[in-house]
């Protein structure tokens, strides 16, 4: 059983009213692969016209079903969008490291989509998550696919959002509505995500979706660019997940199109509307990070480059005995350091400035003069923590966001699979 | 207060019976730097003639104490060794990040216990281990070291162990007694070290002594090739120290020379005995890695190259998730499978081996044929693991050392400071 019974202390305060995305519709059932008494395979069909984006784990051990999806993803502007798509996900199961098992398992769910929902097999994706390396009982799926495919119907990704949850405290969804030239355009999504998070990506699932039209090689370019800044900026204990997924879906429903870069009435507020949406289904991921109790930003700056910024905050973000101080609410700052000298990027000590919120921790090579201890232990004592360190040396800055290392991280990781 | 009460359930039975290496005196005080009721400075004098060597953190972040040792190692050979070395150490406080009063602290500690000892200050090496970022109480240390420096006795070694610990639970020493043609040698060696372990290097100190007599170039030469297989290979939880240091010292006076690389007869004897206590010193600090209940080795075979190797048996050494499995006694080896995928070094699944003990896992990309849960779960009861890959690919190898990642090591590190 999941040892995790109670929902994190970080979880927003409830799930939230999800805009109705047209041209996507969701139904789930229980098809018994890990638990019987609960959801465990959601399914989205996309209306005919409907574009798709992914990007993917860069994991070597990747699953069966990332493996196909990054094929059919590649391929994806030589087939025709005409017949419409759809998206078929289990939990309890990744189906990862099965072998010539797991690939058949994988072609059986998506033909038996395509064939129940009479859609070209080339636009079915499938993502499987749960423990790793065991076979997965997919004739369970093939045979809750035909009542599933009935009961489609628009909305209920917040079902959807359920359904995919494996050691998830809560169900996460985010989505925005907007209005681009006058009419309206939706976007929502849902993720999932706790543990085995970390660029790149996350140990996560997310599905996006949105009525606007965007043709395929501008959503797929969005979403690189929006992933680096957002699910790949997010960890919770550094490693790296075989199934990592992240499809958006433009199903042009809201018949508003959104043009190449250069239109910029058009894609910039959707840009930064689906970034939106995207940051915070990343952050709801850290905030359901295993045992979490902070939520911390890690803000670098001054750095040698972008990329320099980034090692550093993620050296930061993912050093045990940071995350073990933070969940311990003490202001061990030597720790950052420690860790900030470990990541291999540029760094001078005197030329370091260290910050917790807006208290002045370290410069000149030391601690600053007026630290105040006392100030900086109430500091610790917030569930959301902002550490922010300035190099001192150039323009390089990156954002990462993690949580603490808790005894309920080591209590769900030690007996996952019990 | 330090949380661990107990000694580690790997500790060795007892410390062991170290040979007196004949040029090495010791002698220890409490200075009360962060305790008072312990010993926490070691002095140790070295004979005329002894040649240092030395290894160190390779951190942007490394203390005072760290630079100091570097530059005086550098300088080594254009030195005088005729009157004799010195080292002194304190735990309780790294003297890390304290700006120019820790290069003040290093150089009046080094200074006074040369003028103390009649010695070069270039010939005086210090080092400190403990809280970061806090100023020295160096004058404690001074006004210790008169009494120390007249108490200097030969032998004493497993004093010093003690007096160099900070979070161990046990004192690290080890030591082996050798015939080179015909005359007695001896090596004999201490560390500390528990938490902040990873390579480059461990989060520790260690100190090693031979009175065989080794020229500065090679002693040098030999203490970089065997520290790269031995406290190069172990990890904790991949927290890199900014004051982990190596000092070798070979005082000569047993009236054996060890020759260059050409005469096998005393180099090889040499460095296989110096390799064993090198190997056996890393071994005891994974033993008493914070919160271990298991020591674990990750022996990858098969791989393009023996540095792929090393990256593959670190990402699993290091994984969180493989680490908090272990401790849960759970042969969860899906989650091995993922720390190799994530590792970045070449892979192909479908060649991939996967032994746990004689127990064959994987092979072909999936579950072994005839794999036994069962077995593997009793063989997951044992305080000692090994882990072996086979990555089929080409004959590159590599051995790391680990232990699990418990709630006791939460426990240590989330109120290590109060």
């Amino acid at each position: 059983m999941n040892p995790r019974v109670a929902v994190s202390p970080l979880a927003p305060a409830a799930f939230p009213d999800l805009p109705i995305v047209g041209g996507v519709e969701c139904a789930t059932f229980a098809a018994g692969i890990k638990r019987a008494d609960r959801a465990d395979v959601a399914l989205m069909r996309l209306a005919a016209g409907t574009s798709v984006a992914g990007v993917f784990t860069r994991s070597a051990t990747r699953s069966a079903a990332v493996r196909d999806c990054q094929a059919k993803i590649a391929a994806a502007d030589a087939h025709s969008a005409a017949g419409g798509a759809a998206i078929v996900v289990n939990s309890g199961n990744a189906n990862t490291f099965t072998g010539a098992a797991g690939e058949q398992a994988v072609a059986a769910m998506t033909r038996a989509t395509a064939a129940c929902l009479n859609i070209d097999p080339r636009r079915v994706f499938s993502c499987s998550t749960g423990v790793i390396g065991e076979p997965l009982p997919h004739e369970r799926i093939l045979a809750g696919l035909p009542a599933a495919c009935a009961a489609l119907r628009p909305g209920g990704l917040r079902h959807a959002a359920e359904a995919i949850r494996t050691t998830d405290t809560f169900a996460k969804g985010a989505g925005v509505r907007l209005v681009i030239k006058g009419r309206p355009v939706h976007i929502a999504g849902i993720a999932k995500g706790s543990g085995m998070v970390a660029p790149n990506m996350a140990t996560m699932l997310a599905y996006l979706f949105t009525d606007a039209q965007v043709a395929r090689p501008l959503l797929q370019t969005m979403l690189v660019q929006l992933n680096a800044c957002t699910f790949n900026r997010i960890t919770v204990e550094g490693d790296t997940s075989t199934s990592d997924t992240v499809l958006l879906a433009a199903t042009g429903a809201a018949g508003v199109r959104v043009a190449a870069d250069s239109d910029s009435d058009t894609t910039e507020p959707f840009r930064q509307a689906l970034h939106a949406v995207m940051r915070d289904l990343a952050h709801q991921v850290v905030r359901d990070g295993e045992g979490a109790t902070k939520f911390v930003e890690i803000r670098v700056m001054g750095a040698a480059s972008d990329e320099d910024a980034h090692i550093h905050a993620r050296a930061v973000a993912q050093s045990p005995l940071v995350k073990t101080a933070l969940a311990g609410e003490d202001a061990n700052w030597g720790r950052i350091v420690m860790a900030l000298g470990k990541s291999g990027a540029a760094l001078q000590q005197e030329r370091l400035r260290l910050h917790l919120g807006d208290i002045l921790i370290a410069e000149n090579g030391a601690v600053a003069a007026g630290y105040s201890e006392d100030r900086a232990a109430a500091y610790m004592k917030r569930k959301e923590l902002h550490i922010a360190v300035d190099l001192g040396l150039a323009q390089g800055e990156a954002v990462v966001w993690t949580c603490d290392l808790t005894h309920d991280y080591i209590t769900i990781n030690a007996g996952y699979r019990s």
